[in-house]
């Protein structure tokens, strides 16, 4: 295994072969440098600002990048781009497993292009990490969207948490906006906590569902139809559509028993076939008409405001409850204090102090 | 108002009457200095094991107390009690204003007490802190139970906040099983957070509902449907009857949607009149069962060991956060951070970093 790595660079000479006079060894030895060489922090910067998506994919990979020597340059990065983001509006999507998320966003944003919009497709799915699912799938799920010159679509950033996996996706609509997407989509798979993730960092809320599909109950309990902004019943077509039209009735039934949204909004249901194309124009109106009311009443920007500061706090209180529970000693105190719990020798609160006390 | 306070005991000398020969000034300060004295730890403690009520009722109070002097000796007293503590039924119970709470409790608990058990009766109140109203409330309105020699009663703990008013509760009732009282039952408001708070320091969640009240989906929403052991629907009798038969049905179904329990329970819906006293037989039964079941199958002394955990970190993550933040430089840091996070000048997270050095 000592055996040096056989070079396969072209610029290579061959024995027996002269080669050619623009070729010398300094020549070659730095085009090999600079080919090693990412783009400079700098160039990456000017890029994303000058809407170049290769810069803007480079730039995202360091910001997802656990490496250390890439925090920094992540840093500057983000740090430039700021000034030129907050610019678009933030759709976040969700929906079970089935419900053809794929193929909705896929009609909805050829929709939006035609409209002029430059959109960027970003997925959150904290199980990739495990699954390495969806790693691919998003790109090659989007067949004809991909294609598009004013779309651009990112895979699901993978990482060990969810809060994790937020922040590099909050960071990424940062970098988005700045290389100036209108429209930021933020896909999310349904299951788990990520809904409550992505509804913290968009500005409208679209819940996709299907006719009969009896995962009411589990809506209502997670909580995610309140966090809806639009229901739109998805594969409304042929044998479907009386279906579908039972559960608009139905859903919008149920929505009524919530209280009023402080933004004066009326959640709506809407039917939709991405696969027709049927709908999604009703839909970008309805999505306009939000961003009209709730930019005039100022809720958008009170509501971008709120998540700031949620994620501000999440972050902290991550990081605070990390740092203490990997401290060495509050492991090896917390063995002891676990043992006497179990035998209740102590109290939670007398162990929590004997812990704190170690902080 | 440097006026000497005057002296109003009769134990001081009276101008031109001699004193009796068993009264020297010795003695007088002796007789001055105990009358002020509470009993001691050691005496509250003895009297608890004893099963004497008072000390028991001057032990919760010195829990209750945030006075640092007190801190100590509740301390002692919580240790001292923790071995006799454990050999309980802990119920919780909740319902919304207006659902007949006292009623029931009064009617549950002399059923309870005419089958030899004696009963310590706890509300957690988050917000009476606030209002006031319940201090007194609870003992008024149990008129009949407060009588019984059985039964103790103890008003809301108040505080400032939840975690606060719950560690009181949970300490409270460790030295109610040391004063040997069989079935504790603790009552919530059935607003807020409280119902979690309760469910995670009892073995058995009892729901009360009224037919027809509308408020099935807040229940789904909030999980406390989730949460419950049984439902019973109270107020059923009269005219009241048939609806009551038919909100039986109703959650029946709704329950059949929930996946079933680890504990291998199904969640039962009863009917009862607390007011005319008619199927509360029924609910102790059915309570009697569910612990037979959870003692048998291990489920009980697990989830106690869980709840017991989940203190833990909740009393650990809570102060984790509270020092954080009251912390002087953070919270003059946290000024500026928050003023660049709403001039879009930072991220949440570069300034959770720079807020997270200060600690």
């Amino acid at each position: 295994m000592t055996k040096k790595k056989k070079n396969r660079s072209f610029l290579q000479e061959k024995e027996g072969i002269n080669p050619p006079e623009t070729l010398n060894k300094n020549a070659a030895a730095a085009l090999r440098a600079n080919r090693k060489k990412l783009p400079s922090t700098e160039k990456l910067i000017a890029g994303i600002l000058n809407h170049d998506e290769i810069s803007l994919s480079r730039a995202i990979t360091i910001i997802e990048s656990t490496a250390a020597k890439h925090q920094n340059q992540a840093k500057q990065i983000i740090e430039s781009c700021l000034p030129h983001a907050n610019k678009s509006v933030r759709i976040g999507i969700t929906g079970v497993p089935g419900v053809g998320k794929s193929t909705f966003i896929e009609s909805f944003g050829k929709q939006l292009i035609s409209k002029g919009k430059r959109i960027a497709v970003l997925a959150v799915d904290p199980s990739s990490s495990l699954s390495k699912g969806s790693i691919l799938g998003d790109k090659t799920r989007m067949e004809e969207l991909v294609k598009e010159k004013n779309a651009f679509i990112r895979p699901s950033a993978s990482g060990e948490t969810l809060g994790g996996v937020a922040r590099k996706t909050r960071e990424t609509i940062i970098l988005c906006e700045a290389a100036g997407f209108d429209v930021i989509i933020i896909e999310t798979v349904g299951v788990g906590q990520s809904e409550t993730a992505v509804h913290s960092m968009t500005d409208f809320f679209l819940l996709l569902k299907l006719a009969g599909a009896g995962d009411e109950l589990q809506g209502i309990k997670r909580g995610i139809m309140e966090m809806a902004d639009t229901i739109v019943i998805n594969k409304a077509d042929g044998e479907n559509l009386k279906a579908a039209k039972l559960a608009k009735t139905e859903f919008n039934r149920a929505l009524h028993l919530y209280p009023s949204k402080e933004n004066d909004w009326t959640t709506k249901t809407l039917l939709a076939s991405a696969l027709k194309n049927e709908g999604i124009v009703e839909i970008w109106d309805t999505i306009a008409n939000y961003f009209e009311l709730t930019k005039k009443n100022g809720f958008f920007e009170k509501k971008r405001k709120e998540q700031d500061k949620f994620w501000l706090m999440q972050t902290i209180e991550g990081r605070l409850k990390s740092d203490f529970y990997s401290n060495a000693s509050v492991k090896k105190e917390m063995e002891i204090q676990l043992k006497l719990l179990h035998e209740n020798k102590t109290t939670p609160f007398e162990a929590a102090e004997k812990l704190l006390k170690l902080k």
